[in-house]
């Protein structure tokens, strides 16, 4: 890809061919390195057309999520990188403060958009600078709870200050038809964005009375928004198609104007996937891409949907939760055989924890499946809805451990330290497919909150026994040091270790808490070293060695995991070694390196 | 008190008297045991006709926050214990589900009533039953990102559900006129409710044109509104006086019958500190009272406002950032003399963590004031947005450790556990109010996150060292043994114990995170004992373990602190003596019983 960069100096059909050229960087490079794929052909046009308009990064752009920001890394300072994203030492899939003063505000989980930019605004003013700051935002991110409080918390917005409503038809309502266009030219003609009363303008009441009964819908809804967004500092714009670079050119340059008056939300629609024939058909499944699409049999998500079909046949009174990762988490298939018992609740996990604890109340077995990473976002209600009431809810945390390419912002290598201190929890973290789904039943079983934490994929299938008979399940013995591993991949590498290495115990920590008396009697040696990829700090092994050392107080227990920092992007293999969590990690641990 | 508690006979003229004697009831035992009076004294109608018309615990009636939950405590089968409230093994000031079938979900932070209640209707149609269920969410509450969210989930509502927003003004536009009578009795007419085009039926194109010019913002702010619920699937009735008991059986009873059909929203509209006039005139002081009512010279929160208002005076780039609990947090004074520093975001902890963080980027340096408890509700903004990026954002944690009478829900006794493990973040608990003074310049000097933590109150003005000379303050020397205790009580109780025992050493462990090396080394003692108000587990305890072990493996160290259990409400005393942080509790582990 050679295109001219500055990006302000081109004509309309040079930005038309900027955008394919942009779009085919970003099919290359993602089918390649896996990533958000569909998002980010969607909103090409859009970003390309906000490059024309603005001036970034005196201008600042702030994306929600920040998996949409491909071809703004592209058209900032990052095109020769770009087709390192999401690898070892190359760019991250999100943006990021740490690698380009065009990456203004870092993102990965949802909703962070607007409130992050209505501080950097009052910063701004109070400074006394003057900048535009614009907040690109995806329908489905729009409705958590931390947008719509930075929606709701004033009636008064900053000025220079413009949102960007990226509606692909994933959340918000599927209505469109060719009165788009027509609203889209009114909407957004100088007339009506200089205007005060825009609607009464553009609509008038004879326009009312003649289309109300025809149109009646979608002008409650339009009216609705507007008097909605209106009533809270913003001057709503929109339908306005987002993948015309043409149009979008001329709504910002308006917008840009407009908004030195008043914050705008501009509702752009863009067709996520465009440009890309099964993409754009099948948007959901092509949402995140790794470098194979479907997850495999044995994986512990599939697992997942699994077992539930086959709980919920027995028991109807179980649902299924999940809030915007219902493919991510195998909960698909229970919407699929079982759409009674499924529910998605879009972007909000702290809705889907606080329903799910409601529920339970009303004699419902909740499962609540969310990313560890995500599930930070809910931590106040597991612990104040959950755990304090004591409530029979099962968490499913797939994404435990660290993750790969999704780096920093997604590592889920936090949840045991939210988890552990927390009264009622159960917590399990069962090592291959078929011992989540034992894990799923025993903590159906229970009446008391569980959580279970699993990364993506699984180790092979070993054959384990169920819970109920044993909290870990002994895979090696040895004596001279226990090691104990939570997860497959620190199964699999304490084994690797013990096959290479004399009088090494191995044991899956498959049930991390609470931990019995007799399993803890269960450690043959004194020195014991805990393997977990979670910070080591609050973790598995300081609440291991707590507990072991009220029955065996000369153990020593050496915590492996992650250290007191964030990993970076990378393979998982790399990440694993930044943190000491290798074969050599632990003989440097054996050998009191450590 | 001797009222006939069988609500449901009454004629109006008695559930007035009914009405009257629970206002006093709630008057008399709140100044004795302190809790919430205004919002209990303003809810009273509401309740009393809630109970008149439903059919509790068969009905289910969910608070949002729960604080304004006595009159229906008083209703309901608890009568004779009222006089317990908030006190050693008596009533919980909040709903709980221990404590009374009519308590079907707890509270005690914000937001959790309209996602539990439609959690407990999905039960409720799943397994085929027939009852209402009402939640009663106060305007402050109802904009928190939790509620919005269940708001903005589905367009559809189930029905039998009943969401009362009482509206005292607090945070919902201020407008009131004779009006609202007007509009309240067209709005709650049979005919009203039963149609489906309400506004139109109600308001008529005619009315429209007619009152537009006078009353445009009124009927726009009502419509807006209308609509607004309207497209999330409930009916909006409103505004209604709810502090006329006629009126709101009258008022309840159709809407009972209405829900049957579809969700309704009760938009009442009450009186904070009804029927008392110093608390009418003064609803936010007497928004929760103690047994005296102002901070003390010398209590932390004090200190906080004097030391941001001489930073400021410095610095003009500080700006004091709280959630709803600007008196309590003490920014009232930052409020008071910086009002252009200082920002209440209302009940919307993620918000104001985020926007602060934006702030922060921006280049100012935000101050975010929020209690211990309410701060996990932000947990993940604080991991995600501030530490992963670094940003030198202070969190003021106040009501940190025991709370005495709020009990179990509001327990500041996780925040060690829910932040020593986050990357980048400092943590500070001084134990003086000067030590806080020094504590938030220190911080403000770093460029980086600090939480700094400390209870309602103070410990006795000990002369401190700058955190920036000695880490830790050393005490008391003792060659035997040492405590290092975490805040002013932990303080207090280490000294006790050393004034009456040989060898005692006592340092005040005010720099928890990060610990360097030469701080470490100045523990002479290979028992130590650390104390701290903050669950054992993940707390600071396993922390200064895992970093004391590196320079001293001979260490032991014994970790006193909260239980792997919730600690309900009383005396902090009691609470205290129930997690063994007392002189008995030291001398137990000193010699070896623990």
């Amino acid at each position: 890809m050679d295109a001219n960069l500055d990006v302000k100096n081109l004509k309309i059909p040079e930005l038309k061919t900027l955008c394919e050229k942009v779009r085919e960087e970003i099919l290359a490079v993602t089918e390649q390195n896996g990533g958000h794929l569909s998002s980010n052909l969607g909103i090409v046009e859009t970003i390309v057309a906000l490059y024309h308009v603005f001036d970034f990064p005196t201008d600042k752009l702030i994306f929600d999520v920040g998996h949409q920001c491909y071809a703004h890394k592209i058209l900032s300072d990052r095109q020769n990188k770009f087709s390192t994203i999401r690898q070892d030492g190359g760019l991250s899939g999100f943006p990021d403060r740490e690698e380009s003063p065009f990456d203004c505000f870092g993102a990965g989980h949802a909703g962070t958009a607007l409130a992050s930019a209505i501080g950097l605004c009052t910063a701004r003013d109070k400074k006394g600078e003057d900048f535009s700051v614009i907040s690109v935002v995806g329908d489905g991110a729009m409705t958590n709870g931390l947008n719509l409080e930075a929606i709701s918390v004033s009636n008064e917005k900053p000025k220079k200050f413009i949102v960007i409503l990226n509606d692909n038809g994933m959340s918000i309502s599927k209505n469109k038809n060719g009165f788009y266009r027509f609203i889209t030219k009114r909407t957004t003609s100088k007339g009506y964005i200089g205007s005060k009363k825009a609607i009464k303008k553009v609509f008038g009441k004879t326009f009312i009375t003649r289309w109300l009964g025809r149109f009646k819908n979608f002008i409650a809804r339009i009216l609705g928004k507007d008097d909605y967004f209106d009533n809270h500092g913003f001057k709503y714009v929109g339908v306005v198609n987002g993948n015309d670079v043409g149009e979008m050119v001329k709504i910002l340059s308006r917008v840009k104007q407009a908004s030195k008056e008043e914050a705008i939300l501009l509702h752009v629609r863009t067709t996520k996937g465009k440009g890309h024939k099964k993409a754009e058909a099948q948007a959901d499944l092509y949402h995140g891409v790794g470098k194979r699409f479907k997850a495999e049999s044995g994986d512990f998500s599939l697992a997942l949907g699994e077992v539930l079909n086959e709980q919920i046949e027995k028991d109807n009174s179980i649902m299924a939760i999940t809030a915007a990762m219902k493919d991510g988490t195998g909960l698909f298939a229970v919407e699929k055989e079982h759409p009674k018992n499924f529910m998605d609740v879009g972007i909000a996990e702290e809705y889907a924890v606080v329903s799910a604890a409601g529920m339970a109340v009303g004699g419902l077995k909740p499962v609540v499946a969310i990313y560890s990473t995500f599930m930070q976002r809910a931590y106040d209600q597991v612990l104040h809805d959950v755990c304090l009431q004591n409530l029979p809810v099962v968490f499913c945390l797939d994404r435990a451990g660290l993750v790969g390419g999704d780096g920093k912002t997604h590592q889920g290598v936090f949840d045991l330290s939210y988890l552990l201190h927390l009264p009622n929890m159960t917590v399990l973290a069962p090592s291959t497919a078929e011992e989540l789904k034992d894990a799923v039943r025993y903590a159906l079983s229970l009446n008391s909150p569980v959580a279970i934490r699993y990364p993506k994929g699984s180790d092979k299938q070993r054959q384990t026994s169920d819970f109920e008979v044993n909290e870990w399940e002994k895979i090696k013995e040895g004596d001279k040091v226990t090691l104990l591993a939570v997860g497959p991949r620190m199964v699999k590498i304490a084994s690797e270790y013990a096959n290479g290495h004399e009088g090494v115990e191995v044991v899956s920590a498959r049930k991390l808490k609470p931990i019995s008396t007799s399993t803890l009697e269960q450690i043959k040696n004194t020195l014991v070293i805990t393997l977990e990829e979670n910070s080591v700090i609050g973790g598995f092994g300081t609440y291991l060695e707590m507990n072991l050392k009220e029955i065996k107080p000369d153990a020593r227990v050496i915590k492996l995991g992650v250290p007191d920092k964030f990993i970076g992007h990378g393979t998982i293999d790399n990440q694993l070694k930044q943190c000491g969590l290798t074969i050599e990690g632990i003989d440097r641990a054996v050998n009191g390196q450590k």
